[in-house]
């Protein structure tokens, strides 16, 4: 059992017992992030429990950690006082990301609750949207003015009570504000004391621009095995650092959003939301499959009497129609998150449909010669019948290679989120393919 | 069009022109990341060119970052002095990973080749799996003994010729080589020079031991949102660190090999591999699903002579398997992805479970109605059909969320990844339930 789950069992049980000092001192001795999982594992009415159970100044760390649709239920239930008091500690990025769930007004009051300073940084952040690098921003930096040597440096830095956590980087700027260079905090400990901070300054940093895309901000921190990154605004202004803390779990949930999607799901939903708001969560994407269902349905109803006269064709006709499934979702796969991580582009899609084609075409004979064979024999059918079979599927699993590679690209172009709708695509072509083919083939040459 | 993209397109472009200089001017402009995504993405013939282009020193990390598969192939082609060399400049961590991937005898000279200090460290590196704490250690960190005051530790470090790169915290251990503590380099600051190490350090920090697993560390992290933490062997004896770049790295994987295992594909193979080796990979999953659609084909061949009666049954019953595993799949993601997240766990399955269950009643009766409905407007078939249709369409969508809770913990606890076989097993299950209730009941009730 991992602590996880010890820390869940253990608190469901005490919740039971309503051994509420005992949940306290446990929940005190768990991190914001741990105590938003136990939050999530839980049904809403053990959670409101456990939730009046937090520490206050961990409340605004949770908050930040939990899904969307469960902060958006507790921040309802607050009043303004108690969502100030909960968020004051919060760093402003965080702040910022729990601001776009609150109403206008609410909003303001926060804001307002700020020193001048952080209104100004929060105002910057907030500006840009939650998955650009402008989100991400951290404001609360350590910054300098060009022409410091490292003694000065450091006298400053002691003349400071705390520096902001995690500080890595002490970033120069001029007097716009605009960013010159980086200065590694430890480098201050091996060079002379007198060595101007120009001289150690790492230049070569590249500041990120606050409008680039999240997705942008992951390449770049892996590409380049970064603790963190300085951001700029259009003017090449100083607006914060992004850390790699935040990053990781931007990592997280891309990873969780494409699979979520994948399955019509969204990573953000409450898995312990009352019965009828799933349930219509979940519709949309049931109707849309119902849709293609009846499209794949009348494609069969085509050749009633087809089947009507060979009923051995009903019972055969769903293995070509999920083996070209099976085929055209592994292609789906590898492209879909080859996309994501930029190892297939426009620029080699042509090489890997030809190799894709001819993958599905080595394992398209294959496998018909396969079922060919104990298509006859298991359901003694005619030898004419296994051929059509493993025909069919043959063509089935070409074309499905060809759509995999295709659809996510088209998707894309059209600015639909490939892992959203690529997988309904691929079934209903697949199924449609296979019916057609299989009960054309049969209709062609049996009857 | 992205940065990735842009270096695909020019770096293809100038091999077919064979621009060598070009092309090497811009290789040393890309980051080791960058070059091995640009390797993934190409052809065998393309990438054997512009590996023998990358500059030796960047070879090492570009191995390190490369696919499994590819790795293995370029490191076969290496004699044992180019492969000494490409990776003397790499850390610990990164050498045991690609010494796995070396023949014994390769293993040993490269060891050899190394101090005696980094011998050490490096065997105790290998001694853990990769996918554990040990496997993620870099031996290359700070340490001192207890007793010094920051002045002295300020003198130490600047006795040494260079730190550790993204040096954060100085380990403090006892004459045993146990831990004892950490030091934030930044408090070195902030604090009186005559402070005891011991007053500053922070013993809170509990360092992770080696054996640990890979999963366990990503945990770690995110709970309390660490840059790097300390590692510790059975005995407290400190090993190293685990920094958050590979951390990153780790959690790209686990969600990758994830997404890869759904499709039955593996993350860490070659893309491009040749088309042989790719089908054979490839075979194994299809045969697999082959297997299954035959059990499916055998459970409709019972009702052939109901299908023979009713030839429309053939027509409407993909709508009910179909629908069967789109439901069930919702299901399904949830939970693997939820297990993997520490949301879902045994002592709250069974309140999930009794939720799902509500979930699919209300979506099954509602589509139901819906596909009743659709069945006799479109196909014309009789009202009995279409209450047959939606009421063994309503049964698999409630059977398939019980499947979709149960099929993960079950594959869990025999040991097998919920994510590679929980597909297959849900599809065979909706699709034989789906096939034989609706067949079934038509069978029980019309003829």
């Amino acid at each position: 059992m991992t602590n996880t789950e010890k820390n869940l069992t253990q608190i469901l049980h005490d919740l039971e017992k309503e051994r509420s000092i005992g949940i306290r001192s446990k929940l005190s001795s768990l991190s914001p992030y741990e105590i938003a999982r136990l939050l999530e594992a839980m049904e809403p009415r053990n959670r409101e429990i456990l939730w009046r159970m937090v520490d206050q100044e961990d409340e605004g760390e949770v908050l930040k950690e939990l899904v969307e649709d469960i902060r958006q239920n507790f921040i309802n239930e607050m009043d303004t006082n108690q969502i100030i008091a909960a968020t004051q500690d919060l760093e402003l990025d965080d702040l910022a990301d729990i601001l776009t769930d609150l109403p206008d007004q609410i909003t303001d009051e926060v804001i307002r609750a700020l020193d001048r300073q952080d209104q100004i940084r929060l105002e910057s952040v907030i500006s840009y949207g939650e998955d650009t690098a402008g989100g991400l921003t951290n404001p609360n930096i350590l910054s300098i003015r060009r022409g410091l040597n490292i003694k000065g440096l450091i006298r400053y830095l002691r003349s400071l009570e705390k520096l902001p956590e995690n500080t890595n980087y002490i970033y120069v700027i001029n007097r716009s504000n605009e960013y010159i260079g980086s200065v590694k905090l430890v480098d201050l400990f091996t060079e002379d004391a007198d060595t101007s901070i120009e001289e150690i300054m790492d230049s070569e940093i590249i500041p990120i621009s606050a409008s680039s895309s999240a997705d942008q901000v992951i390449i770049t921190f892996q590409n380049l095995d970064l603790i963190s990154l300085p951001v700029v605004d259009k003017k090449n202004r100083l607006l914060g650092e992004i850390t790699v803390d935040d990053v990781v779990d931007a990592i997280q949930d891309q990873a969780n959003s494409e699979i979520f999607n994948m399955a019509g799901l969204d990573d953000e939903d409450d898995i312990f939301a009352p019965v009828l708001i799933s349930s219509k969560r979940r519709a949309v994407w049931l109707g849309a499959n119902l849709f293609t269902a009846f499209v794949v349905a009348s494609a069969v109803s085509l050749f009633q009497s087809t089947i009507d006269q060979i009923v051995i064709l009903a019972v055969l006709m769903p293995i070509v129609a999920s083996m070209g499934g099976v085929a055209g979702n592994q292609t789906l796969i590898l492209v879909i998150r080859g996309i994501a991580m930029g190892k297939i582009q426009r620029s080699n899609a042509l090489r890997l449909l030809s190799k894709e084609m001819m993958v599905s075409l080595v394992n398209g004979f294959f496998w018909a010669i396969i079922v060919s064979f104990f298509a006859v024999l298991i359901f003694q059918t005619s030898w004419e019948i296994g051929i059509i079979v493993g025909a069919s599927m043959l063509l089935n699993i070409f074309a499905s290679a060809i759509a995999g590679v295709t659809i996510p690209f088209v998707l894309k172009r059209v600015g639909i989120d490939p892992a959203l709708a690529s997988g309904v695509m691929m079934t209903t072509l697949t199924d449609v393919l296979g019916f057609v083919t299989f009960l054309g083939l049969a209709t062609l040459f049996l009857l």
